[in-house]
């Protein structure tokens, strides 16, 4: 590499400036050009096979999101962020999401769809019908815990702050979106915006656990 | 937000930049610099109730990283990349791994550990047993990917190479590493380094869904 994009003491600086923000802002939103950046974020995240089953669902109507407090353990960030993500995931996976893949893929390399049989061919047998003892919904939720992670990180870098939220009940997450009938599951939220000036929270220490108890090391011997 | 860490467009780029490698230059390695910078962004991963429930194990070793190829159908990056991390989780999660998390919490926050009753008795009605249907094994390998989503966008941050990979043998990794003996399972495998110049994937053009493909919006009415 000649360059360094970002330096490391930035992108330290801003993984410890961030954390799970409990009480938002509601006056601050995220600017329409910043969250056409955290969307392209989302949109870029890797996945395995390249096959992003994944939807986005992005909530800044004040009324949706006032829905969503009942529904998340009565939590009041869903409500006072600027943006609300739902993280979904294909549910069944099927023979359609491959073709879909495929037919992207063609379109963005320019080759014909049919050069890519073979590539079919592994995602059918990896993934449709899942092999025995293969959770396939499991598997999606993990592809979208790394847009997940991938999110939280390019907000951060940003200087957005964002609430990763499992307390939620996804099946009324799933009825109020109206996500089964578009074959879609409800994985995790997670909202994003600006911290309230009296969120306690934000002057906690951090709790991490130090390199040494997390990191064992199998160096050159 | 007063200042703007990193710009809108340097985030994007490094996204773009960052691809699955599939060969890696041997001869570049990470720096030691660098590496503990990416080490520390492992170690602030964000996590459920911050329980940090893995372990990262950090491969630089040659002749273990060779043993590590036939376990992982044939792929040389394992071998070639700079350095393997290993994702591996707690299995199974136990009352010692909340207390630990609420020792090191007190420590950190300055606190009586007995401070810490409350939340002591929501992680254990959360997880220690598991509540019925909830698959604890699963979602500890959540947490992981959100480190996994972590790791790579940090990556790609500094200028560095990743490229994940889920095609292993879980099962030969614990073996070849003894992680079950010290109570942890493998979940995935990152490596890191730089590509090499010849790597024809460098070139692809990126396959990626539209933003009007995977994202719904549900703006103000």
């Amino acid at each position: 590499m000649s360059s360094k994009p970002v330096s490391n003491e930035t992108l330290l600086q801003q993984l410890r400036w961030r954390y799970a923000v409990k009480k938002f802002d509601p006056a601050q939103k995220v600017s329409v050009e910043d969250w056409q950046t955290l969307e392209q974020a989302l949109v870029l995240t890797p996945s395995s096979f390249g096959l992003q089953p994944w939807r986005f669902v992005v909530i800044t109507d004040q009324a949706t999101k006032d829905q969503l407090v009942p529904i998340s353990w009565g939590q009041r960030q869903v409500a006072e962020a600027s943006h609300v993500v739902v993280f979904a995931v294909r549910k069944p996976l099927t023979e359609s999401d491959v073709d879909r893949h495929l037919v992207r893929t063609a379109e963005v390399r320019s080759a014909p769809v049919e050069s890519l049989a073979g590539f079919k061919k592994l995602l059918m047998k990896s993934l449709v019908p899942p092999p025995e003892g293969f959770d396939i919904h499991h598997w999606a939720g993990l592809q979208a815990y790394i847009a997940l992670g991938n999110f939280m990180t390019s907000a951060a870098m940003l200087g957005i702050d964002t609430c990763p939220m499992e307390g939620i009940v996804p099946e009324k997450y799933d009825e109020l979106l109206g996500l089964p009938s578009e074959g879609y599951g409800t994985v995790v939220v997670c909202v994003a915006g600006h911290r309230a000036a009296d969120d306690k929270y934000a002057v906690l220490p951090k709790v991490r656990f130090t390199a040494e108890d997390v990191v064992r090391r199998i160096d050159p011997r």
